[in-house]
């Protein structure tokens, strides 16, 4: 998965299908103000507990954006990078299953697909709990995400998992000891906030009297 | 705060100075890949508990973004908005105290500034306790996030809090009981992950054994 070779930045294209990007006018109390912003899908994300061998399932994947955060926060230049100050390894994220909601299917399908994809655990999907939806990046663009607890069995496993196209996801389990270790410890989660927020619901909801 | 005249878009200026786009080109295992994207500031949030009056504070405020991925994910338009469909308070989040690390001080300073500039208190940076690190919009900026953990005092409250510039913030408090609640309700939550976030981490760390 860690194998970059190259890196280099150029403009954003007017016509990119992924970043849309608008200037927002409005009036509050009479003043006129803006904001700059993009608009990005909706999204799932899973919290998966594999109930045969007691796992919490995550995915693992190399994200270019915060490898290239990481590099330029801390006086690098990706395009032409110190890989022994800066190694592939920042990009790597700890992340619990998620998708966008860019097909017109509910959400609940998109979620169960994004498992299957992701995880390769084919589950039905009144197996998902829904547990809350929040507002992703508020000051860039505000999309919602919802997240979903479900339950997997290894007879439920029907393929490696590992994305589609041209995705390279790692799947990867921790025991519950070993989550909770990881949240308790203080210090720099690779990892988005709905991982460690996934992460600290179950152990409040399915394990607070173990 | 919710009292928005009229709303319209127009296209991002190219010398924005809030939203600065890039398309990241890299090679993965021998084959080229990219990555739109957009340069976000670093940041910082603060879960703050007054332990004079045994509330949570949090701030309220009017998200454009939010409001407008609420509209336009739900068929609306908000160039001509129908204001019952779609009332102001959609865009209304509630969220713990936040900014960017856009200024060359500590990040703990910032925090500390953020506690005065947002909600009145202030407080030496040693009384900021770090909880974790993590990556947000991973899948279109990257940045990184520290969250801290803040006890004040109604001796520490030195002004209203609100905001600086034209910057329009409500404080709110909310006992230990009503946090629990909120967590705890399944639904929709007009917030970022990070507020939920540390709402779960006060509770199971701080509130364990009440």
């Amino acid at each position: 998965m860690e194998k970059i070779d190259k890196m280099w930045i150029a403009p954003l294209p007017t016509d990119s299908a992924y970043v849309k990007t608008f200037r927002l006018h409005y009036i509050q109390n009479g003043k006129e103000k803006s904001w700059d912003a993009l608009k990005v899908h909706d999204s799932v994300s899973i919290v998966i507990f594999n109930t045969t061998r007691q796992k919490l399932v995550f995915v693992k994947q190399f994200r270019p954006l915060v490898y290239h955060s990481s590099v330029t926060s801390n006086g690098g230049d990706v395009a032409n990078v110190d890989l022994e100050k800066f190694p592939i390894e920042l990009g790597v994220t700890l992340e619990i299953c998620a998708g966008t909601v860019d097909k017109d299917k509910s959400w609940r399908e998109i979620a169960r697909e994004e498992i299957l994809e992701e995880c390769g655990y084919d589950v039905p999907v009144d197996q998902l709990e829904e547990i809350f939806s929040y507002r992703c990046g508020v000051g860039t663009q505000g999309s919602k995400q919802t997240m979903y607890y479900c339950e997997v069995t290894d007879n439920q496993k029907k393929s490696p998992g590992g994305g589609v196209g041209d995705e390279i996801i790692d799947v990867v389990e921790y025991s519950v000891d070993e989550a909770r270790a990881m949240v308790y410890q203080k210090g720099n989660i690779n990892g988005p906030p709905s991982f460690l927020l996934g992460v600290l619901w179950f152990l409040m909801n399915k394990r607070s009297n173990k």
